[in-house]
């Protein structure tokens, strides 16, 4: 049996009733949502708004309607940084973030954004007095990754929001490595614009993530198509959320996500996170026991995401994750992970990382498998 | 038991393999494809690779690389649009075309594409002289939809391949309508950009579509992101598929998609026509019959895409379509259909139209409780 330790990029296993829900919508309600007013593309179009409420309650944002679905995190990153970003205007990133945040802003700097990179701490936590030094008279956008994909270190968003708030700069949150398991309050962090994943967290199928707008804050759309709703109008539609999203959803995704979510509010994001926690500092407490074992991160479980990075001695990341599977059938992930700065913060940018990324349904006896296969690589 | 004709929105029902394999896919397979190399993700990634050789042989795509996926057709339309278009380029596009098409080029001209919407004729055809008088010197694109989703008029386009290609245009094709349903070959017909839909034609889920790029076609990108590949550079990489795939695909989805192709492939696409040509061919002439009935589109169900569109005498479409469906459990569509300028074309504007859009797995009985329901609500 696998030990499936690579949460940080697809949860597995998925609560039965997404599977279960994405086979029922299929063979039920499949029809389009929002086109048409037969009863069956009603159905979908309600299922469709039972998930946004249910995001809503996650993250306690008041109007469903402010929440976006898309494919992935990163094109709700994408339509975040590209729909409120012109040239001229300054942003500012960490050195943490994921390339779904580093490339787009790199794009958008040749055509005449102005960027600035913030170098997070050698955990990977990075100082709000560093954003504060970064700030300029024409920043526009602060975007800050909740939780590393390479090291797990947790962001604290509180500081951070109050920052932007006070400087009157827009704060953007990627809490693809987080929703799901960090308490996330869009109000009492006062984020205006929040990315997530569908399919790590918030335990949903791939095929799905979202992005919470603010009210009021405009952004240009990403891709303009069919909405089905002002259909004799040429122009993409002004409210939320046909706005920004053209074409036919996955409604199959969606429905799936949604049992995920309903899944996450009936164990509760805190139980969820004490007992990420309380793997992830057994795994933390026995690697430092292991010789040639270098961890990342931050030292403390409370402020880490159920990501574990280390090296073991000069060994290549790849070829260690490549025995850990076949050998040892435990799947785990080893390189740069898509964080091209991370690494280069935190000194691993030539050899990568080996990532243990365990899941809410993980035990303390899979880590004892990945624990005793570290050993004997590293004894090796 | 619900008369589906709601298929040029959505197809439905799926093969049952559809349903089964997503399932198989998200409880056996379900990690992340091409992040990571342990075996699952492997898997995953080989799914994704099999469903990007079976679009390859339908479309008869030499290189499966070539064929990105998106969310749907729209995503894949905007991809292609943005991609190649720049200000002071001239884009040619018909009357019949899907506000996914009609929108995003709105959208350029306002950014200075130059824009020219060429009319079809009143059943929904465009003509390829119209097309060449519009020719400029700084044409670059024709866009012409395979099938309109208000008509189901089908454009011929070996001549209009043709024509572009002697004139030095790109051609792109939307088949949204038609893909699974139509022979399309890239090559014979001289498909520089073929935009589709996975939920359509194609008896995929919600949640796929994609856009097949002729080898050697410069397209920019519309989304950046973490790709699996060259993560140690904050650039996207220049090879397809990655350059056009950011962010985690919509594994189980593409997995359903794949058994979809599956089915069509093994069924054969002219037997699919042939089915859908005499569902329609029959609905067509019994609707002939009934008075007050007036039919839009080709008189010829071999010009047809399964689809058939009506007003009866002066009722209110959408009411209509709610009588069918509260009173007759049939699902139809009725308005505009997320395409403005064609019911312009068509002289539908104000009332729209009642639209049957049968599928593979309809039969003439189905048709039948179809036509009583048209009879009796036109005899009112």
């Amino acid at each position: 049996m696998v030990v499936y330790l690579d949460n940080a990029a697809t949860s597995w296993p998925k609560p039965e009733a997404v599977t279960l829900e994405m086979a029922k919508c299929i063979r039920e309600y499949g029809a389009n949502p929002g086109r048409g007013g037969h009863r069956m593309a009603m159905r979908a179009g309600e299922k469709v708004y039972e998930c946004r409420e249910n995001l809503a309650k996650l993250f306690s944002i008041p109007d469903p309607l402010q929440l976006v679905f898309t494919v992935n995190a990163t094109e709700a990153i994408n339509l975040a940084l590209k729909g409120i970003l012109a040239p001229g205007d300054h942003v500012i990133m960490t050195s943490m973030e994921h390339n779904a945040v580093v490339r787009p802003l790199k794009k958008l700097a040749s055509a005449g954004v102005e960027l600035s990179i913030v170098k997070a701490g050698p955990r990977g936590k990075v100082k709000t007095t560093d954003i504060k030094e970064n700030i300029q008279e024409n920043t526009k956008l602060l975007v800050v990754t909740h939780a590393s994909n390479v090291t797990g270190t947790v962001n604290d968003l509180v500081p951070l929001g109050r920052l932007a708030q006070e400087q009157g700069v827009h704060f953007m949150v990627d809490a693809a490595q987080t929703a799901g398991k960090q308490p996330i309050d869009v109000g009492l962090m006062k984020i205006d614009l929040l990315a997530f994943s569908g399919h790590k967290g918030l335990l949903g199928p791939q095929g799905t993530g979202g992005l919470y707008i603010r009210p009021g804050l405009p952004l240009d759309t990403l891709k303009e198509g069919g909405t089905g709703s002002a259909s004799e109008s040429p122009y993409q539609p002004a409210f939320l959320p046909d706005r920004y999203e053209s074409g036919t959803l996955n409604t199959p995704g969606i429905a799936g996500l949604n049992e995920g979510i309903k899944f996450i509010l009936e164990t509760g994001v805190n139980n969820i996170r004490e007992h990420e926690n309380q793997l992830t500092g057994y795994m933390i407490e026995r690697l430092r026991e292991i010789k040639g074992v270098r961890l990342y991160g931050s030292s403390d479980p409370q402020g880490q995401a159920g990501v574990i990075s280390i090296t073991i001695a000069g060994e290549d990341c790849q070829v260690v994750c490549r025995e850990l599977d076949e050998k040892y059938n435990i799947a785990a992930r080893g390189g740069l992970h898509c964080a091209c700065l991370a690494h280069g913060t935190i000194g691993t940018q030539d050899q990568g990382t080996i990532r243990f990324s365990p899941g809410h349904f993980n035990t303390v006896h899979d880590l004892d498998r990945a624990l005793q296969a570290v050993e004997a690589i590293a004894g090796d």
